[in-house]
């Protein structure tokens, strides 16, 4: 339709399964690019600086901050997180869909700035579903757990803010919905102005 | 994601193909129902009432828009054209996609009325490929192809008020294109105000 990528915003609740959908999704189409995150957070164990994140220090990340380098940051428990402006540009530039896996506070500064954006955001069919999947994992207390659930709670306020919802019931039909999303915003008519101004032209002139 | 139909416009080019596009897509899916129009033009040799469109009188057209029976209605070439209300409203209530095949005019009342309708403008990959298949129908003289002409390119100025362009390059593809940009509708945040206070309330409760 056009050639330029399109910007992708997915958020969603921790245990919502958005990591492995965005995984599946670009092992089985190659039109994405998945923009990593500044942060000036610690590597965690098994993390890597370029992978995960580039983790930086607070005096960088204020420095990338106040030059412009990044389209949008937030702070969370202390640390800063943020999007790297070239490597979206570039893609997008490149044609290529660019996919920000980011939390609801940078998604709402994303939409602001670029209104055509597509937000997604993934949630478990329930909230015992939910809760299911946390326990399930193995790897926290249940004092995390609960604190997770809180967190949920409070995003949910912020589902509205979005465009589209999936609900992550299973993985395979998911990643398909994902995908059909995004690769529908290409037939937009916002996307599509400068097919339509030479239909126009070429129509006038026959 | 909610039980409510949604109310689909598809608009496009004569000689674009959407007549075909949409019996196809009729055929593979069936969540969907077809919206006949009124119109006071007589029956065409092959039309049947009931099936291409209820014919029926200029009087009672007429009653029928006194009696707020129509959600649209237009005039066109001495002729009016409309969308009987009941039959939409009650497959939207029974889980139904409606597809309203309707023109331009139409379609801006559809979408000032209905905010959430979905409008889809369908148009060949170019306006020599429109000519193309113009004159490859056969049937038309060379007068009628270009006054077909003249009006699509008096329709193209309207595109923009549709959401969605769909390219019939290939009929396949394209049905399915828009088959899923039917369905992604359904995963809007706005038709799933439902489930999303569903997970708050339950999600609080937790």
């Amino acid at each position: 339709m056009n050639d330029q990528g399109i910007l992708v915003v997915i958020s969603g609740f921790s245990g919502a399964g958005k990591g492995t959908l965005i995984k599946a999704m670009l092992e089985r189409h190659h039109n994405y690019a998945l923009s990593i995150s500044a942060t000036t957070r610690k590597p965690r164990e098994g993390e890597e600086d370029g992978r995960e994140y580039f983790f930086v220090t607070r005096e960088r990340f204020e420095q990338m901050i106040e030059e412009g380098q990044l389209i949008e940051y937030a702070q969370y428990v202390n640390n800063y997180y943020g999007t790297p402006r070239q490597y979206v540009f570039q893609q997008m530039a490149d044609g290529k869909d660019v996919i920000l896996e980011i939390e609801i506070q940078g998604a709402l500064k994303i939409k602001e700035r670029f209104p055509e954006a597509l937000l997604l955001f993934v949630t478990p069919p329930s909230a015992d579903e939910l809760k299911r999947r946390l326990v399930g994992r193995g790897t926290e207390t249940m004092d995390v757990i609960h604190q997770r659930l809180h967190r949920a709670a409070d995003e949910a306020e912020g589902i509205t803010s979005y465009d589209y919802i999936l609900i992550n019931d299973e993985i395979d039909a998911c990643v398909e919905a994902m995908h059909q999303l995004i690769q529908a915003q290409h037939r937009k008519v916002s996307s599509s102005l400068d097919f339509i101004e030479q239909m126009r032209s070429e129509l006038k002139a026959i």
